[in-house]
């Protein structure tokens, strides 16, 4: 992405990570970035085109800030990974969750984007929980639902704030020890690494 | 609602329900009911202005499925609902998903709808979790982002089938009561009716 476009891009971010999409103005953006809406329009032909780029991003920082730690046993590993997406979260309120209840609508990138980050989040869960074998399927819905539960969760924390920040990543911790005991409940073959032995 | 207009929602419902949004077409919805174009666009200006009817008459219908029964034991009382509302959503498995995706984009109509559904069920399963008392904030948080577990472990499973859907319904009641229990490590001064107790 050339250096112009990339700036554009972060100053985008910043603005809708405050305050909501239908708020935030082209004119807006062009005036910030220190730009004529001319060439605005010559990057992003419309917002849409530019809300898709600021998405790209925060899935592309969120895929860096979610890196695997192996050092770490598997739920030190989430805690730490699920700390960093928590605040980055908080950092990000509005964007965060204009892209996480799909406020733009059903833009096939912006699902194809999202559903490409879902899918690399669960497979990472996974990864760790069965020590890289293969997930079995119940397991896999199990994990894919809890990131339901997280989103959800953490949509309503932005707006409540019913927990220190730590106290809801511990709550997010146990929820998924919870939804994957029902996973074992419903299929016995599952065999896990690293998560019934911790706290 | 008047007799036309409501058979018109009740045969988009159906054709909804089947296929995705951007493939059902306004010429199709007329041809289905047997009435002009001009006909429909009289009584829904738009193809979103008809979906919105087509949620709110799902909206209604969850409501009326899901209604509690207070002779059972809370958990019973959630097996029940939650038997009849995955048979609707296998029935309704496009619109369903359409909706619960936000697939037509941020429509605050949509939006409005939905929040007021989940509003009532997080309600719903609190009164009977607390015995009709106030409900804390991390348990109402934990409920709320349950929904949300429930909400995606459905949309993965009407595309992956991994469950029957008796052992679906026991994975949602068992995540529920793992994601209470997180509740109460997060928050100990919470006190619950009828879940530590049942299986």
């Amino acid at each position: 992405m050339d250096l112009r476009r990339q700036q554009l891009v972060e100053i985008g971010s910043e603005l809708f990570a405050k305050r909501p999409y239908d708020e935030v103005g082209v004119e807006e953006i062009a005036a910030a970035a220190g730009v004529s809406r001319g060439l605005l329009y010559h990057y992003f032909p419309t917002k849409r085109d530019f809300f898709i780029e600021v998405v790209r991003r925060h899935v592309t920082q969120v895929g860096e800030l979610t890196d695997s730690d192996a050092s770490l046993s598997p739920l030190d590993d989430l805690r730490g990974t699920l700390d960093a997406y928590i605040a980055y979260v908080d950092e990000n309120a509005q964007s965060w969750v204009t892209v996480h209840r799909a406020g733009i609508g059903s833009d096939a990138e912006v699902r194809a984007l999202l559903e490409s980050s879902y899918a690399s989040q669960v497979e990472r869960i996974l990864g760790r929980m069965t020590g890289g074998g293969e997930a079995p399927p119940v397991l896999e819905l199990a994990v894919r639902g809890w990131l339901g539960f997280a989103i959800a969760t953490m949509i309503d924390w932005l707006e409540h704030r019913q927990l220190e920040p730590e106290a809801l990543r511990e709550l997010l911790v146990q929820g998924l020890k919870g939804v994957v005991a029902a996973a074992c409940d419903a299929d016995p073959s599952i065999t896990l690494v690293g998560l019934e032995a911790a706290d």
